[in-house]
């Protein structure tokens, strides 16, 4: 038996099933219209950044990444919630013009744009996070060529970083930023090359759950702002102090201390260095915004036996949940919070295998889990599947195409 | 500084330039209107099955499974080349469809077949590779219902495995297949239900480079077969043997040894058992057919240097090679065969870092390489790219879209 990570909070059993936003997971099904099928909840996206707002200071903004979940409706209905987007290449601009984002709040990061992307931003007045200082003279360039005033920050890598995170974006020689020390000269550069001065992008980690580690990092990306400003000379406009804030995925994982870490924001806000005294502070969050908000709903289509272990087949898997299969950026398999939809109140009574559908042995849901009786036309629910689930997944694999998506 | 793999042959210099299918990698990359950009080599795919044509005996088919490059153009070359063809889904089905392969010879096996699937193969009169006996009950009565006759066949998970496969498929509890012992039973009920007999699919494991694991594997295959069709107490119609050969990618990895399966083989078609005298044989392949005829071509769209560390940031990345960038089944990353495309008859002279243009570390193309210099604008060639790369990879991920494919 392996045990099952924890089911995040806000779902609720509604006549012996799953309720998702107050609906049962069959009659979403229903309304979908098949199975694979992701199901991402308003209430839950609500009361994350209510959470939010209430544990932070009120001069730390929210930037939400949609890369985390580029689901127009989801990108729509975070534009009441947040005070800026992030986007990660031409593809998520489109998407952030098409829903009618105010692009003055919409910042571009990314190591590796191409001229096409730069110049598609600039003519939208999107902020480039810019990576490189072959980057800066390249947007510099094309923005001259179109006879336009380019916003432009500076990603920064700093040479620390986030302590316990899941992805390490900072310390040492790494692809994405500018060097510490580089950031200076290349500032100076921006500002009188008469482009629109938009200050620094520290993002040192994602998927931290330690307050400790991430109050520890926002210390650093303060000291070394309130340092980069002085060496420049010249205030930051803004400073994006990158996010980091992890959710539980596993069985053991502990829920980020929120409150711990809205404290010593607001401490640490309150006695800005003067460099900073006038700058527009935020954060900037994807999985931790939308991750806890999202179901995987599959369909059981065989239970079969072999060798004394039982198989409950489904007809959703990696290609949709590439990481929860175990094959994303992961060393050891373990176990996502997953349930049998519709019999969520039922009691476990059975060790089974939750598997996908196609025809690898990667294709894993679930292994050893104890769980209600299932069998073939009952829903297995996937949780933590509103961030990185379908658009990191390879939907083309062995033919199956993307899963439905839905706001509730 | 870390080894690259091996390029695969057939892959010569033209005007200082990789050439596949006789044309530079500029021309190619002119031609398909940008990067990054698939290319699979007829000449290749031609080549890699004339050699088996000349290793295996005669009596030896080979069939194409589908979802190692599910490209139309290709695999409509390759129906000009294979006896039959293996799908995987009800969307390999269309594509099998839309190309206008000969049903008769093509059959779908995949643990987790939904009843639509079921239904639309059994109309288009493609043979079921039944993995459970619930699925063969459910095939029994659509086929039933729609008034039609099923080809069926049964998917053994043996109690054996290709020994130094890379994804094991057989041996111990298994979602794939049904266990030996329960499978003359199910095969004497499908026969008793009127559908028509195909015979039984053995799958042990694919990417294996060892000729005598393949040997071994073979030889129980036989076995095996002999065995459950003395069981089922009928002829085996087919006996899909299965697959595995696999092919070099990594530093150090040595091709099969082709002939001494071929010979192998040989030696085995001509003493076989009487139960499978009058079987149709067949080998099922994916990977070795059309894994070496493909390249994808990526361009460089910014070189930095961070802590004395050169990266060539590229405009492609894991979004379209998964396997590549060490995220899909294993454990520890290794360089695939990478070159810089316009200068392919140029000498290293630097280590540098290959990376993706995505904002994740996971996005990595080759780290530590010994390459010729190589700046904006130039080409990065990544090889061993025609088998589970665009379709297997998370081609949505941070907004970036599928890259482009071409058969020259």
């Amino acid at each position: 038996m392996k045990p099952l990570g924890p089911i995040p909070a806000g779902f609720e059993t509604l006549d012996g099933e799953l309720s998702i936003g107050g609906r049962s997971a069959s009659s979403l099904v229903e309304e979908a219209g098949r199975t694979p099928l992701f199901v991402y909840s308003r209430d839950r996206l609500d009361a994350r950044i209510a959470e939010l707002r209430a544990a932070l200071p009120e001069r730390i903004g929210i930037n939400y990444a949609i890369k985390a979940n580029p689901f127009a409706p989801v990108v729509e209905h975070m534009a009441k919630l947040v005070d800026g987007f992030d986007i990660a290449s031409g593809g998520e601009l489109e998407l952030a013009q098409s829903v009618g984002l105010d692009m003055a709040k919409v910042s571009f990061a990314g190591p590796g744009k191409r001229d096409e992307e730069l110049m598609a931003a600039i003519r939208a007045g999107v902020t480039l996070n810019s990576e490189s200082a072959g980057e800066v003279d390249r947007a510099l360039g094309l923005a001259e060529w179109l006879g336009m005033t380019p916003r432009i920050a500076l990603r920064v890598n700093p040479s620390f970083e986030l302590r316990g995170s899941g992805m390490k974006m900072g310390g040492g020689a790494k692809p994405f930023g500018i060097d510490e020390e580089q950031v200076p000269a290349i500032a100076r550069k921006v500002i009188e090359s008469g482009a629109e001065w938009r200050g620094l992008h520290i993002f040192t980690g994602s998927q931290a759950l330690s307050a400790d580690a991430i109050i520890e990092t926002q210390g650093n990306v303060l000291a070394l702002a309130d340092r980069l400003a002085g060496e420049i000379g010249a205030p930051l406009p803004k400073l994006n102090m990158g996010g980091g804030f992890g959710i539980p995925y596993f069985h053991g994982d502990e829920p980020l201390d929120l409150a711990a870490v809205g404290a010593a924001m607001t401490q640490k806000v309150a006695s800005l260095p003067d460099s900073l005294a006038e700058t527009e502070l935020c954060l900037e969050l994807g999985r931790y915004l939308v991750g806890e908000a999202g179901v995987y709903l599959t369909r059981i289509v065989d239970r079969k036996e072999s060798h004394g272990t039982t198989y409950l087949v489904t007809d959703g898997g990696l290609h949709h949940q590439l990481a929860a299969s175990g094959n994303f950026g992961t060393v050891v398999r373990r176990n996502y919070p997953v349930a049998i939809a519709n019999r969520f109140d039922a009691q476990p009574e059975e060790e089974v295998y939750v598997v996908g559908c196609l025809c690898t042995p990667l294709d894993r849901l679930a292994d050893g889990a104890h769980l209600p009786r299932a069998d073939v036309g009952d829903f297995v629910a996937v949780f933590c599947a509103g961030a990185y689930g379908a658009s990191a997944s390879p939907s083309a694999f062995l033919g199956q195409g993307p899963a439905e998506e839905m706001l509730v």
